[in-house]
């Protein structure tokens, strides 16, 4: 009997959003674009032992620690019923950082656990199942979708689920992306700035209208970047990072939401503000390992 | 400035089927399910080098050959106006075999095209293209679409181009695709095959009802063996090596259109019927390399 179950998920960053609302989580979500990366989330899930009561209980780990992990658990409290588990996320980008890592590792733990139970959950389904509870535990808007479109630079038109929103992706080259993580930022409480909001989804609609326009990579990060600026999200050490870049040839942003720079092409000065990290845009969607 | 692009696409091979007719061939196409393979096309564009009107003309090289590939002819008139152009296409499966050779070759073609002439063709753009070209050329009805939606198992739920049709992905472990290449099938021909097509469409609506009522792998191998059997698609030889496969718990069935046996699981006894070559589900998409 196969007792435990790995996936793999990839980390999205969004580089500019307008938020979509609807009483119906399903439909409720943000059009933006963001790229998505092949450094992740690895999720292990194991079956509790059976006539053991106290491991029947549901368990999450996040990097070797026991967490609450909000999007996590209401995944598992959705898809299963009164199995026990043991989860344990491992994830190659910081967390709050801007990376979508609520909803990589959610997706992750999902695509696992509708494996090892056999719960024969379509992609599309688990993808919702991961929307909701990000929209519910106010975790994010639009990760969940833009893993589950799978690879590249993506594009969400209309906002929702995978099954009510609409969806492209901008065709890019094999890309590494730089990047330096200052600290977190709560997606939670931003969202619940009024004016704030105002401010994200009038930059947003027209970032959007933009990249549409003229979907290339390169495009994406200037529309990025003027969107940085005109929220006022950027704080003033990310601002100094992405202006050095920018200067030595290079593009660069902000991850929405997390205190991080991305960048693309000439990054290296980065190395001068924090620790400097680097990934690449991949071309896979989540799945089994 | 760049006068090269290469660009890769996996190749696809569909297990069940059935026809959708439309006077709008982006509406035309079919349902039904089929696994997107890491071994496929790998093409390579060049610009014709400017003031030498000979090289101005379109030249399409299939592994080193040059031939007419009315499928990849057909997106080069779609996308490109009069910039000169030579394609060459090197492919990893065999052509006319099943593997959506043509829509994997249009796929990888149009994707280089619309980055080396920076068209800023979206990715659903690009597949609604190499759709409607398959469309029009007989070649194909599904395939465009599988290799966009990405790797594991698509299923196509209504028929179409990417914008017209509805997919959803059966999540899948990652697995190792045995197959044996008896010979070509002419799409063309089955498709002019009107008793033929009659009994394609009846089956592969069961088979596709059967495939969502359990969406896993093995139920999809079962149910693509059922489907070559009731349409009698499979020729004695083919039949002989699936039954072999099935005898020693393997799971086997018949490219569709190829005289092509695939299996999983223990397929090595499909050595004795010919040249068993290997390659694997993919979970990435199309893609610029």
């Amino acid at each position: 009997m196969i007792s435990r179950c790995m996936a793999y998920s990839p980390a999205h960053i969004t580089g500019f959003f307008t938020t979509e609302n609807s009483d119906d989580p399903r439909k409720k979500g943000s059009r933006g674009a963001g790229i998505v990366l092949e450094a992740g989330c690895l999720t292990t899930v194991e079956k509790a032992v059976p006539k053991n009561r106290r491991s029947l209980s549901k368990k999450i780990f996040i990097n070797g620690k026991e967490e609450t992990a909000r999007t996590t658990d209401a995944v598992l409290s959705k898809i299963l019923e009164d199995e026990g588990v043991t989860v344990s996320s491992s994830f190659a980008v910081p967390l709050m950082g801007g990376f979508g890592a609520s909803a990589s590792g959610a997706m992750s733990t999902a695509i696992a656990i509708n494996h090892l139970y056999k719960k024969n959950l379509t992609f599309k389904e688990i993808s919702e199942v991961v929307h909701v509870a990000e929209v519910e535990k106010k975790t994010g808007l639009g990760d969940a979708d833009a893993i589950t479109i799978g690879g590249g630079l993506v594009v969400r038109k209309r906002g929702g689920s995978i099954n009510y929103g609409s969806f492209d992706i901008v065709p890019v080259e094999p890309t590494k992306v730089g990047y330096v993580f200052f600290g977190e930022v709560s997606t939670r409480e931003i969202l619940g700035d009024d004016k704030m909001m105002n401010r994200i989804n009038e930059a947003g609609l027209k970032k959007l209208k933009g990249l549409l326009k003229k979907p290339t990579l390169e495009n994406f990060m200037n529309l990025s970047y003027e969107f940085s600026c005109e929220t006022g999200l950027a704080t003033g050490r990310v601002m100094d990072a992405i202006e050095e870049v920018r200067n030595n040839g290079g593009l660069a942003s902000m991850a929405m939401l997390g205190e991080t720079v991305f960048a693309i092409g000439n990054y290296a000065s980065l190395k001068d503000f924090g620790e400097l990290e680097e990934t690449e845009i991949t071309f896979e969607h989540a799945h089994i390992m």
